[in-house]
């Protein structure tokens, strides 16, 4: 495994394995740890981003290593240098390129590109594997397990990478999956035929958003304004839906990948169903995790 | 002490504690420290500021901790995140959080909200409580006391913010008081209230900038455009004054919280009365105490 | 030798030096290193740069170290600080300065004003010191030697910066420099006439650029249309040459600073010939052994 471009790419034991790690990295947050000591992580955000660079930054110093921030520097590129270039530069600088790209496919070319690891933070619409590894663990760390949990994707889910990846990973490890969405944003057609397909999945669908959300965990997005090729789709359906606590089942617990919006009420924050700021908070033993396994196994 | 938001909360002994500990640190940034290894500093600057932030990496590093940035990231901000959600999240990411937003009270809702320490770093015309405390250790440093000194302020007392906390904390620790401005620029009447009625404190006022400074201290403070409310207040009171060598007095030492425009003649710079950027370089070993305090504090 | 501001300054003694250390350094890079625990490099970069910056920050985490950075934060140059006052705060809170500014002179200025070495990273049009020496040592690890080379500068040689100390630093070592350039791009006659003088230096010029380029190196530079004073010159000049496979001699090897656009054929790249990437990658050892000597030679 050199490199985390979709989570297409990965095996379920590369899953599992990054997920028992990960558990073993929060321990080491509050140790500290010099395992990757003397390494370089470099950033490359062509589109920006809060928690995802802070949390790969924050990752890389709690094990040792340390970062340097290409994305405020385009400079070379506005100078006219090609993509290909930059990766061949920034790789002989570092020991690990994360990335994040709106271009569709960048992030696998980086990787074809450098000799160090890419990890894709988010290739436009596509992929956005890291997200759905700590979902994963979020899931898993809260329930115990992944198999046979009823959960439910609720939201854009025609736009929202964060919800395709999230399907598939979530089939693979054999969760009941439902799809609620207005029929607007449905989730495509491909994406659901290939995990039926893959893994034999039973998958519900709903268009009513707001009433009888008994599951075991809802995932909850955001209607994000920037994926809509047409603005007039996106004022239609923005603001459909907004999770209170009247809907939600006695033990759901929700998830969102952040940042929210309307999407969620505020009087469920501090509630026993809220997951979503411990799931951000996770994101850091996950990264951790990968950055370990990625640049040691390099190294060797 | 959790957090470090406004000189008022924070009581005589622990200033003093603050002060102690300064000196202390000016050996360890020679030597370099470990105390915060493995600690991460998140700086979130809604205002833009060379020093302050600077010497607040500055100061962590020298501890043997890392530095986050949020400033530069606003875009989950601009997604519509609220300011509490983004402080959770940052909270979830990092130790210590150093935050300046020019709305007031933004650094007290964000200590509320944080379960890690916050440092307020200039909440608009408010507070700036890490300025005054390196202001007063400047102060202690270089004539070995507080108490009994007479110290002029000078410039721009009613909308620098710098000026009500370092007023407030020199009454406190028994320093004779003089309030040197424009009519238009005079000290607010509740800062002078308070601290003749907490300190007891007598408080001499003038209009007249440029002549017989004799003081122990004169603190001059630059006028600031961006905190005026009426720009043509601005335009009738900006370059009325320009400290030069023949209105001070013969022991008479010049402080400014820098950056400074035209208030100090330059001809002052390579005299025993320049005392304005030693001032500044004190910010480092005064903030790694706070640092030192908080983090460990927390942690313990 | 406390500060790198123009290779002119520099002894051959010295280069020789910091070229013997880049070579130990890069075995440091890959064990790590503690020589600057504790130190912090500050980065004043006031043009934007890519691998200029990023490999200075590199090369100090290799060394242990740390790094702030002031380019992004002009705010006090925007309320009217003066660039003196600026340097002597930052000067403060470093042990060493890299600084790129537009302004011709600039770098010599900071070096002046503060007491902490200082690295030009780029003044104007004027100097780059250390783009030279990894030049150097590039042109060394490849051939052994720089003595009696057969040398080509290729391109704008006129505006181009990186051109002119190299020139210099080249015939100071004995290599035999042709310069090739279109008339209107032409080397100054006060750089040729310097050499001339000073090393006794046979230089040959021509002005067709793409035929028979059987040097033993061929350093191409890019027509950078910021540094020209005249747009319609810019327009004349540039695509006038880019070097191919067919004109270069059998062990040729082609340099480039880097960014490059169209001045090399990418079917170069995968070539022994392409010597350019390699070249970038060695900023990061030889900036180390500068970083290294001048913060100990400070520190002793």
């Amino acid at each position: 495994m050199k490199d985390i471009i979709s989570i297409r790419d990965t095996s379920k034991k590369e899953i599992e394995k990054i997920l028992i790690n990960s558990e073993s990295m929060e321990r080491l947050m509050k140790s500290g740890s010099d395992k990757l000591k003397g390494k370089i992580l470099a950033t490359l955000f062509f589109e920006p981003s809060t928690r995802t660079k802070l949390s790969f930054e924050s990752a890389m110093f709690h094990l040792g290593g340390n970062c340097v921030d290409f994305s405020k520097e385009k400079s070379s590129l506005i100078k006219g240098e090609s993509f290909s270039d930059t990766i061949k530069i920034v790789d002989s600088y570092c020991d690990v390129l994360v990335i994040r790209n709106p271009v569709e496919g960048s992030a696998r070319l980086a990787a074809e590109i450098a000799k160090k690891p890419v990890i894709n933070a988010g290739d436009g619409a596509n992929q956005h594997p890291t997200q759905t590894l700590l979902d994963l663990y979020t899931i898993k760390k809260s329930k115990g397990k992944i198999r046979d949990l009823n959960i439910a994707l609720l939201g854009d889910l025609k736009y929202g990478r964060t919800t395709h990846s999230l399907a598939y990973a979530l089939s693979m490890f054999g969760a009941k999956l439902t799809f609620i969405s207005p029929d607007e944003l449905k989730m495509p057609r491909r994406v659901t035929d290939e995990i039926k397909e893959k893994f034999n999945a039973e998958i519900q669908t709903k268009n009513e958003l707001n009433k009888n959300l008994n599951y075991d965990i809802i995932y909850v997005t955001r209607i994000q304004k920037e994926r809509f090729p047409d603005p007039q789709e996106y004022e239609r359906v923005k603001g459909t839906y907004k999770i209170n606590l009247d809907v939600l089942g006695k033990d759901t617990l929700v998830m969102h990948p952040l940042p929210r919006v309307d999407e969620i009420s505020r009087e469920v924050d501090n509630t026993k169903h809220a997951l979503y700021f411990k799931q951000a908070s996770y994101g850091i033993p996950v990264r951790m995790a990968i950055l370990d396994l990625l640049v040691n196994s390099v190294t060797k």
